[in-house]
């Protein structure tokens, strides 16, 4: 077996889609930065992400029937350190999020979100995964976005101008 | 409940990084590219990824015990398009690829890799959900290498040149 050290080391350098997930079981809404966010399945719509269980929200989120995934642009950035800052009121400025009308709390800055319903929670370790179908989707209007990407402890954009020139593959 | 064209439009945009699993449980070895792979716990070490059934490696991965994980840099993209082609032979150049002890295939340019074991998988849709220990790592020599990440059906780099701004967190 790694250690857990090895075992970040050979993470931090590998990139991630930045998500923010909300929900609100309880009364109290939860916000946080997630970016294990990944889609399993397109029919049926099936996404998982996974959570720590040291996270202040994951108490309240395994509660959850339904939570809103936002997909994160890189103007979204305020919004992915919003949710992955400590001891900060995530919902303070009531002028970001709304509520649906099924009460989940979502914040209108971000060009797509899902909600989805909450299928699975499997305990893995310090983390609980989780398995949602989507239900409900608002979808960007447009591709020309940068999308936000977390690596090395930093925020990266990517878009036009990160586009890798592909190699011509060599025959062996 | 989403169509399958609304939950492929919603993730079409989001990035993620990218990933050559490789296996040999049946001395036929497999190699392919996902963009799935993510960290769910440091301690003990688990990481997940899903591979469709359709995938034609799909139905040996379901019963290799031990994996490869290569976690991918730029420079990788060959071999990351080399695990997403149809119909060619992913280990036909025998100068890229060696064994390790323990039978595994492992591609020699990728930087970090981890050989893990295959704790669950689970059935989601069309696609199962594997979770994994990671019992053995190599680990990148250098944090300077740029990384490789899929999005909108186009390969991308992150490093120093795309690193994000932060803009102040304005109070509520």
């Amino acid at each position: 077996m790694i250690t857990p050290d090895e075992f970040k080391a050979a993470f931090r350098l590998h990139p991630a889609g930045v998500a923010l997930i909300t929900a609100d079981p309880s009364g109290t809404p939860i916000a946080l930065t997630a970016s294990s966010v990944s889609a399993v399945s397109a029919d049926p719509p099936l996404v998982m992400f996974s959570v720590s269980v040291q996270s202040s929200s994951a108490e309240v989120l395994r509660r959850a029937e339904t939570v809103v995934i936002h997909l994160l642009a890189s103007h979204n950035v305020d919004l992915a350190v919003l949710g992955a800052t400590s001891g900060v009121d995530r919902f303070a400025d009531t002028g970001r999020w709304s509520r649906l009308s099924t009460g989940e709390p979502v914040f209108d800055d971000a060009h797509t979100w899902l909600r989805a319903q909450v299928l699975h929670r499997i305990d893995a370790g310090g983390s609980t995964v989780f398995v949602c179908t989507g239900i409900q989707a608002r979808l960007a209007e447009t591709a020309s976005t940068d999308g936000l990407v977390y690596r090395n402890r930093t925020w990266h954009r990517v878009g036009a101008d990160s586009v890798v020139e592909l190699p011509q593959l060599v025959a062996g």
